[in-house]
């Protein structure tokens, strides 16, 4: 196969590699308190609305607003109490015209009440302004005062003041969550607000890695003259499970094309993606490509995406999977697997928009070349200043770990720019 | 104690809170592959220099630079091929003047080398440009060539040129990591490179949860007229579990203060922070505030912060450890929980600047009412357009969790501010 026949810009790479994916992976139900991050597979709908009954938004008392209408300071209406809504109860009071019920912040209003009179706008009928607390207030929750007793009501509600409506937070049916969701904190909140204790989501994609190359040792070792740790098994799979996927480390193969073969067939047969990190040198490549091509349809899709750094990226897809390989040096590898495996793992769950969290606009520090044609990323810290979030650059060789280890993020210069200059606004794509 | 008798604006709520909080929590140390998301409790310092020896970062001939000098396409210098470093292996191949030695990318340098001629700057003596890969290269790492053979340098190098010098990604004892930091994959990456397998970090904040409320009942209950189900402690665990806390939950308490005085004594020993969602009702909040101050000093800090949701905050502090007392209403729990929970979690590990990841600037899609002196929080939902990212504000009544569910974060009204205008750029925090 020829060197670098198919060398594309980064955005119709991955769209290239999307076409060969398989759709979305199997679903699998589990309980909802733990679905934090986990991917919808179908839509939920309300089972019922929310609220159910209709709530007060204030501590006061339920009232027919026709008793109100007029009220005032100097002329209040006369209201008599007589009762109380217990919260969590049921709201067992029926009230008869000029007659109001107790209820507390949340609470049920009776069907013959159709508004909230805040307390603050109460006084009792001496004249005492009605305290909002303390033991000497009727609306405490834990003596009841004696009923009936009256009170003056200092100025008018509308129909529906102060309440909440059925259905106001949610209607019935309605679809709250959309497949391909992938669900946060309040997604739990309101799934169990309506009773909803277990969820279908889309199974973890599982990733197998493999480090490969004669000089690579597992970090526990001593790395001897010309041997260097593994350290992308280790990055990449903490990628991959910021992104929801779960890793599978496959340890580090030997520069040998039968032994490379045989663990890349292993593994990809029992995950949903496979990365090879490859060396850095051109026979190892060439013996990923072919590794690659040899595991099945459609097998590699190109060589070599149009960034810097990263351009020897192998991206393929072997019977629905995406399989890539990454360039040996850490920084590259990282980078890639960000470009084209977090994707990936969004995509495989059905993900269609990939989430905003990690990206930041900033004013650069200093200029910055690149090449018009390709998509550069530098290694930039942030810093607080007078002129609002800077960027400095991190300047370092492209396969030096500790670039990317004192950064905060990736400065993306874009496909068409030669360069950017000092004060320029720039993405940084936290890192 | 007196109503409100202490309503603080934001920054300086979290302060008091902050002042009163144990400095870090204890240390343990755990294998380094797990410790993404962890916090270091110590500064870690580099037990010997990346790289440990001389590395090519090109694939070619390792020389002795000045035997290239003046060499050009017109007037190639002729260099004696006398040996290959093998990857992995140490360079044991000794250069005499004239004399070069193939390597590979990543490989080590031979002591009496000083710079790399990258293999596309040579050809054979014959005339033939050598391809980078094949089984034709001399530079295959699967096939040794016959020795010595000749080569001719198509342009001159300088020293160091190609070569990844000693120390030159880390230097021996250099601070690679500080204490406080929050550890990334590429941290991981870095500390593994360096033969670090074991790191000490913060242990994770226990965040005891508790919600009380008559009216509330665990979400695989039926809810009655009048009661509503737990969706607080599940939210708030949530965001706990975000930051890197580990949530308790403590299950649903009645609005009576002597159990809800004992369940939080219990809770908070043997945990390092305490939440209560109490309801909203007036009555609730005393009981919530009176248990705060029971429980040990110097307990209630401040009731209310000026924010909206979520004025009626009560922010305390037990013998080092945040007690926080959430409104009842699940919006302005979370965002109240956001505020101060949020960040007491990372105070606790040591972290003193908040990770940045949820920050996005987009424009306002129409004006917002505020008022001066609050700070508003307002749900938002993101949509890309021509215009740049713009901010459309989710309205709906400050209780419904639905609103949080619909939008993909808060845009965040400043303090000084009376509204904002449609078209201004906003912050927005992704939530």
């Amino acid at each position: 196969m020829p060197e670098f026949f198919n060398v594309l810009p980064p955005d119709e790479a991955r769209e290239l590699l999307f076409q060969h994916l398989t759709a979305v992976l199997p679903a699998e139900t589990i309980p909802t308190p733990q679905a934090n991050g986990r991917v919808l597979a179908t839509a939920v709908t309300a089972p019922h609305a929310l609220p159910q009954f209709r709530r007060s938004t204030m501590d006061g008392y339920a009232v027919r607003a026709a008793d109100t209408y007029g009220a005032s300071e100097s002329l209040p209406a006369f209201l008599q109490v007589v009762g109380e809504v217990p919260m969590g109860h049921p709201a067992n009071v029926t009230l008869s015209v000029g007659q109001a019920a107790i209820v507390h912040t949340g609470g049920m209003i009776p069907e013959t009440a159709d508004a909230v009179v805040q307390i603050e706008q109460t006084q009792t009928v001496g004249g005492e302004r009605l305290s909002v607390s303390g033991e000497e207030s009727p609306i405490s929750n834990h003596q009841s005062p004696q009923f009936p007793f009256e009170i003056e009501v200092l100025r008018s509600v509308a129909v529906g003041q102060n309440v909440l409506q059925v259905g106001e937070d949610v209607r019935l049916d309605a679809e709250i969550l959309s497949s391909g969701h992938s669900l946060r904190p309040q997604d739990v909140g309101g799934l169990l607000a309506l009773g909803i204790t277990a969820v279908s989501v889309v199974r973890r994609p599982r990733v197998g890695i493999l480090a490969t190359g004669d000089e690579v040792v597992a970090p526990e070792e001593t790395a001897a003259p010309g041997q260097i740790r593994d350290i992308n098994s280790y990055t990449v799979a903490g990628l991959v499970t910021q992104a929801g996927g779960v890793p599978v480390l496959g340890g580090i193969i030997p520069d040998n094309f039968a032994a490379l073969a045989a663990a890349a067939a292993h593994l990809l047969a029992e995950t949903d993606m496979l990365v090879m990190s490859a060396g850095s040198s051109v026979s190892v490549r060439d013996m990923t490509v072919q590794v690659m091509d040899g595991l099945g349809q459609p097998g590699v899709l190109l060589h070599g995406v149009a960034t810097r750094p990263g351009k020897p990226t192998i991206v393929g897809a072997v019977g629905g999977k995406p399989v890539l390989g990454l360039p040996g040096n850490p920084v590259s590898a990282m980078i890639q697997f960000d470009m084209f495996g977090v994707p990936a793992i969004y995509r495989l769950q059905g993900v269609h928009t990939m989430p905003r969290r990690g990206l930041v606009w900033a004013r650069l520090g200093q200029n910055i070349a690149s090449e018009s044609g390709r998509e550069d990323y530098v290694p930039a810290r942030l810093e607080d200043s007078a002129d609002g979030l800077m960027a400095i650059p991190v300047f370092g060789k492209s396969n030096l770990i500790y670039t990317l280890v004192n950064a905060d993020g990736l400065i993306k210069i874009p496909l068409n720019k030669g360069g950017l200059l000092a004060g320029e606004w720039v993405e940084v794509r936290l890192f």
